[in-house]
Formats: structure tokens, C-alpha cells, sequence
């Protein structure tokens, strides 16, 4: 199944989390679930905080990406688009909020799941929880923005 | 110079971000300067968002570990106790908020300011600001929490 982030523009798909073409990247991907978004990942051994546990940095940045890419999707949604439409959505992050519940194991693979709050003009609130083992571990909250033409290079 | 990180207990230096253990990791040092800290950190080139511009993540995970480094920094100030002195510190993080305020563009070194906003019991908050080139380009919160003794295996 093509995922949120195969659809990101050629000059756009360069992200550390989420590009397709940053082979040294998370390359994350997102697909619906009903109104909710999934992304699976798996820590490698080295994304550690204390040993046995996930660097929270990177649970940052999976939320990040994942909110992002479900802001780009849930636009595409409201207009009543197919993904692979022109114009193509990409988003940016104003802000991200992210509360670490409980220590997250390192091993398992991780379960994204976002959900879109509100959609104001050229910004999307997105809300994500990261599971382990079913468990909620971290959750947050991102303010994303339409990306200006004045990123692309 | 010694850096904060230079103190952490062997068993709780991997840390992606800050450990000083973790060669596949940031391995950030953070000093004093005054009432402020400091960390210098270059993104690699991978470390993209748009092309020519730095991942928002990888500036999360940096103002996170700066701001629970610089919280044990601060609890031994308040203690008047040397970085070396028993019992260590070490933080973990309770919340992060990280707020985009402009592009921070790929290449030149960035600087990690911080301020210690409070200390209360086991908390300390922490807020940093990202600069490139002298130009704030992200500013962040973190609520750092001792680590619980429970978390070193």
C-alpha cells in the first residue's frame, strides 16, 4: 500500500524522518486506518536514552514526521483529492509538544497513531500517541504549516 | 574543557543525543557560559528537512539533551557541589515543547543557549534557543526530571 510519504514531491522527499530519497534517514511511512494514521517503526540498537530504552529525541522525530505527513493527507482529504493530484501538499512543523509518559522499551516495534484535530487554513493540528507493545509511551502534538514556495531551492 | 556530559556514570552515557558512549550518536558537549549554557553542534548532511535547511527534529533532540544536561549542571550549582562530587545527576525528560520560529539552514555550525527557568524537587525546566549565524531559528522548553533509579538496569 503506497503510504503518505511516496507521495511527496521529488524535491521535497529529502527528510531525515520521512524522506524516501534519505537513505541515512527513518524514512517513516504513513497510511490511513479509518480517521486515524498509522506509522510503524523500529528502533535501531543505537537510538538508545538509558539502555533499554528509546532515545527520546527520536520519538520526537517520529511524531514530528508522522504528524506532518498526516497534516498533508488529511488536506488532500478536505478538498476531496487523491494524493497523487497536482497541487501537492507538503507541511512543515510550527511547533511540536511532546510528553514522555513512560520510559519506552527499545526493541519492539513502535506504533504511531495520529489524529487530526483541526484544519485552519494553511495549518493543520495534528495529535499523535507512540505504543509499545500496545502500551502508550509518549504523546504530542504538532502545529503544522503548509510549506511556502520559498523553502524549495 | 570539561563538558556536563563528561560526568554522566558510564551506565547512563549512550544516549543518542549526549552520551559520550554512543559513537554512532550526537555526543553534544555542553558547558557553562555565566548563567547560560552552551552547546556547539554541526548537522551532517543528512540531517536535511527541504534541502538546504535543518531537520526540526534533529533540533528537538538537540535543545532535549542541552536542557537535561544543563539540568544536572544546575542541580549541582544549586547543590554547590563540583560535577565530579557523589551522587550524580542525571535527568531524563518529562515534556519537550519546541517551537519553528524560522528555516535553519544547513551548513554552518549551530549554537544551543539555555537558561535554567526553575528548579522545584526532582524538576528542573529549561528553556534553549537554536542559533545559525547568530539568527534564532527554533527556541524550546523541556521539564527535566531526575531519573528514577529504577530506569539503570
Amino acid at each position: 500500500m503506497s503510504a503518505f510519504q511516496d507521495f511527496y514531491p521529488d524535491n521535497v522527499a529529502h527528510c531525515y524522518g520521512c524522506g524516501r530519497l534519505n537513505s541515512h534517514g527513518h524514512q517513516i511511512r504513513t497510511i490511513w486506518d479509518g480517521d486515524e494514521t498509522v506509522t510503524r517503526y523500529t528502533p535501531r540498537p543505537e537510538h538508545t536514552a538509558i539502555p533499554g530504552f528509546v532515545y527520546g529525541g527520536l520519538l520526537a522525530s517520529l511524531i514530528d514526521c508522522h504528524c506532518t505527513g498526516t497534516a498533508a493527507a488529511a488536506m488532500y482529504r478536505a478538498e476531496n483529492r487523491e494524493m497523487d493530484s497536482e497541487p501537492a501538499f507538503r507541511f512543515v512543523t510550527g511547533s511540536l509538544q511532546v510528553d514522555y509518559l513512560k520510559p519506552t522499551p527499545l526493541g519492539p516495534e513502535l506504533e504511531i497513531r495520529g489524529k487530526v484535530k483541526e484544519i485552519r487554513g494553511r495549518k493543520v493540528i495534528v495529535e499523535a500517541t507512540v505504543y509499545a507493545e500496545g502500551i502508550a509511551t509518549a504523546r504530542g502534538e504538532v502545529v503544522a504549516v503548509q510549506m511556502p514556495d520559498s523553502f524549495v531551492r
